[in-house]
């Protein structure tokens, strides 16, 4: 059977606003999206100053525009990847909603749970794929199928960890880049920095793999920097659907971690644990038995694991193949759309932007039980 | 110069309470305090049963009675070791106390803050071990001294767990063991099974290791197995001293698990984690620097970590050697108490009965919490 | 300063040899090609047959043809990349060479010593890189890069293992893949398909990084599966330039095994430890102090590991990025011989046909040493 | 079924030979002794001087004398356990033996394989228990009942290393210890001292767990510190009984290093691998299925492992607790012998003076090959 890729022929066309010159987040967009030649980014919109965007852009292989308008008016693409500040996604995502071009979106969706609403309704009928890509690691899709499949029975709680350094030290009394430059301003990075950065992370993924939404939750927000004045520290109580306990750590000040990112979900008869650290690898400790350590590549993996398979078993994938995994899909996806053939269900697993929308739920509902001395709040 | 041990020129007279056939923690008790050869066990009350009692403790070697107090009267004890269920500490505790005979006292202290309370104040003037042995273990005595020679800097943040996996089925429908029955029976076990069982653990040992009491605490406490009526399940979010946070996670109802313990410690320039199941090595993780790996045995160890060495490096020391360090440093308490001659100041960072008055306020403090809803209490 | 990837101003022109579909290594090789946009993959010659050629190259997205010199006439290539079964390797890289075409080549380089030779004669004057991506790890630079620097002290011993598990089944009983097929019959793998295998890439892993030539070796080489008819494992016990001790260790035949890749390195006050599995960091253990865990993105790594960081401290990078980092700097000598200007000296540090030679030689003293029972023999 | 222990009615009076003050062993071995209750440390020769021994031996709580024969004479001994310098232990053994006095011995068994033998035959229709306490690991033993059953297939490879560090400083230079002193004197530790001291803990542990007598060998054996007159250094190409090829390293002057011990086993169809550094648990890697950690304390290890559960699955044991299993079931033998009552089958496990034959016959094929260039050799 002809699949929707192999009837469209072509690479699609694909133009990336943000990620310019310095940026950390710009360089795996373009790799993921060009490692299975699915994509050709053919434009970009890198600067606000015409010249600056020009030369970045041609550097870089594409054509630069000065506007996301400019762009979709010109380019005739197929999709935008927008990787810009958090502020900026609202308007360029309906923009190229707007203009019928399929979007891929950095998180955190928006900066309010009002305007990710906005471009949910704004990407009905599109496809619109947010970059949570740790979601896309197969060992975690591995670990959602086997949670789905019963392997280690009924849920019963879920811990999630998401720890980082970068802002342990005094970082505002020195020279800002211009990455924390916006982080440190509330206005652009929204109202919760640590949330917005990595604890939409955390949320995704333990509601990925459990396969269930965050329902109710107490938190602990602040900053444990003296003197900060955005959020550094989370530490939230939760409740996902059917009542299952749980807790999720955040945090960018906790000097010496090195990108920590664990995921524990238990069940009535075993638990799973996954480390980023440890990508290829997923443990699955069933009670009673020997705790199993399972690796990217193994025989009998589930269908949405065995899948993503690139590099033989014992050949370390990172975190350049699971963007690339997520971009592989919503180009499956996209040329669905285009040639009206059907995707490959399996294709269809990515967040979308329903998932914007509950982290941005679960982030304004974070910051109601912070202004009620952590009382527990119902997620919107 | 001549040390209370050596001036006494004998072993010290044990009597043990509890700890008879089928139990887990009694053998632990006594090869702990045999290990060192500065305790005899040369009485027991293993049951109230004379007979049962008599036997076992011919068994064991040593005479048996069946009454604290028949063995108070008749033993002519240095001290007792006490490892009954949590119910019974009180009476035995002050009973010895009453006789003028030290006490090392298995955990939780008693079931309540107030009999916690009646219990210290019997002890004061007295030696009272009280045998939270995680924190005997020489890397935690290696964190914290780095924490207080100020290694990671001014704290940040702690995070600890203890997970268990032992209630994970659904046990109550089994035929119970004893030590089941007076577990899930709270007048025995207390008023939060997991809390008492593991939890006090957790709380003893972060506040040790940060050198810092709890003030305040947001407690999740309840049970996640259908069913139950016992707690097998906190999250409680934690301030210390200084308004440092925290999170402590304990759980005996987590599949799959293996009594894993895990401390960390954030400072401003670096952190220290812990973990049980790799007991003879502590990281050591400064902001900018690569991880370190600390060994019992390492050369530069801090002198309370270095003095607790028994095997030379790469040999790895258990449980039973955390349990005779504690033994030990209670045989120097005991004989500089007898002898007058001065204990090594090192020798006396042992837990007493004001660590298990705090741990009692840390667990009523959750009990408050949860019937606020998880409202912020602060700790008596 | 220009550099000469910036003076040429496109891409180079790559022509591939080898890896059409069902191939294990061709996708990594064509990934790594692309993924610093320094290469254009133009023409390719993926089968001997015409139309199964053509069709392949096409849904690959380049122009195929059915003979190396077809391309090599037609396509104007600045370079080829070999990735066909080592018979193949002599007349395929001549080819290239011969056209004044620079040529990556899979190893291990040929079949015998004297075809590596004739190849690395005829490479003189161009750019030549074999594909030991192992070497291209970050942290296998910085680990070579600290031996340099006499970090752990005058060298003392290796030892390096590569382990494998895809022949410990009876896998010549079974149906033949295309790339058993090959790898079975020695005409086409070689005298002993262990060595060329893997025990090249051991060899070339312990040399580079030692930054010393094997003098010496006594061999145990053989097949472990009853019945098999080539090598699928040796033990080799080594002495390098300095009359440094060592030992390697190749199997494809260790059942359970995860392709395990482990070197250590010891010097007269340390040692430091790689292991594939983790390949984003190294273990340096230093005489009498902790041992340190260095990561890739660690502030201070050496410049050759430094200037390889690609993604963040803390997200994982996997072999398509070890790969990708000998084709880069391939692309700066190959750029740096078309323009003229002089290519970053650190750029220049990938494995040659030299490396080849030496690779093809330690078989070659392999198989003497085997033929003489064991007995300790020169290294060509 | 009353057990010889139990009929025996009290415990054994054990001698001690050797581990006066300094003594790294010494205290080991009466740890182990004692934890189990079934030995009394009665007597001891700690040193040949009288006034000195005496005042140790009270120290200890034991009665001092300074030759064997002498204590042999007056203690009434079940048992002597000897822990002197291997020079020591031919005659030592042999006199105890003649005395029909039971023997524990620490390894290696004597300095030549005549002497080994001649302890050997001393010993037949004694109990004689040679200390190779790390095949007294609950996980070893069970490595070696899951070989023996089967569970990885017939046995392809082993692979065994035993890496220290101690020696790996000019060790020479400085002021010697009273250990170094005697190690370091060929003539007190005998031929090879590298072998003595932990190839032959290497050895024993590789052919205990496969259950195979070694054959042949090959030998890379000598000094990697500059100057050295003693071996520090051994790599060893092996033959087990049926043509099993395997390696052994074993050095002290690996820097940095922590007294590393691992061993695999290789079968059709998987392969174990234990490393001392995490005694408590064992990899099982079957070929095709996710690798498996069993831990000591798992509900379904095999008899040999169970039976020797001290302490609670997630609780640590360590090398006292492994000492302390060697001991245990030698009081099993020892009082059978007295009591004429049938020993535990199971408790019969532990190496005896053939084992240490078996070391010696190991040791000096090593140094014939040596002796030979590294010509393979047949073990005597």
């Amino acid at each position: 059977m002809t699949t929707p890729i192999a009837a469209l022929g072509r690479p699609l066309r694909l133009g990336v606003v943000g990620g310019g010159p310095g940026s950390f987040i710009g360089p795996i967009h373009r790799a993921a999206a060009l490692l299975d030649r699915r994509f050709d980014i053919v434009a970009g919109v890198l600067s606000s100053d015409a010249e600056r965007c020009r030369s970045a852009a041609a550097a870089l292989g594409f054509a630069g525009y000065n506007s996301v308008p400019a762009m979709l008016a010109d380019a005739r693409l197929d999709a935008v990847a927008i990787m810009t500040p958090n502020d900026r996604h609202t308007e360029e995502c309906c923009a190229a909603l707007a203009a019928g071009v399929d979007v891929i979106c950095d998180k955190p969706l928006a900066n309010s749970l009002a305007d990710a609403r906005t471009i949910a309704d704004a990407a009905r009928g599109h496809v619109f794929c947010l970059t949570h890509a740790y979601t896309a690691y197969p060992m975690i899709r591995q670990a959602r199928a086997m949670v789905e499949a019963g392997v280690i029975g009924e849920l019963r709680a879920v811990q999630v960890e998401y720890l980082q350094a970068g802002m342990s030290g005094p970082v505002e009394q020195g020279e800002l880049t211009p990455k924390l430059r916006w982080k440190l301003d509330a206005t652009r990075s929204g109202p919760s920095l640590v949330l917005g950065d990595i604890g939409t992370h955390a949320h995704h993924l333990a509601c990925y793999v459990a396969n269930r939404r965050l329902t109710r939750l107490s938190a602990d927000l602040g900053a444990i920097v003296p003197g900060r004045e955005v959020d550094d520290y989370a530490a939230i109580l939760l409740r996902l659907d059917g009542g299952i306990r749980g807790t999720l750590i955040a945090s960018q000040a906790l000097a010496g971690t090195e990108n920590s990112i664990t995921l524990r979900i238990y069940g009535a008869t075993g638990h799973i644990e996954w480390t980023h650290i440890r990508n290829n690898h997923l443990t699955l400790a069933l009670q009673g038995r020997p705790v199993q350590t399972l690796a990217r590549g193994d025989a009998d993996l589930l269908p949405p694991a065995q899948r993503l398979l690139r590099i033989a078993r014992g050949h370390p994938e990172g975190l350049t193949e699971a963007f690339a995994n997520l971009y592989r899909d919503a180009a499956e996806a996209i040329a669905s759309r285009i040639t009206g053939l059907p995707a490959d269900p399996l294709a269809l697993d990515f967040p979308t932007a329903e998932a914007g929308v509950a982290g941005m739920a679960f982030l304004e509902a974070a910051l109601t039980s912070r202004a009620r001395d952590g009382a527990w709040v119902e997620v919107g």
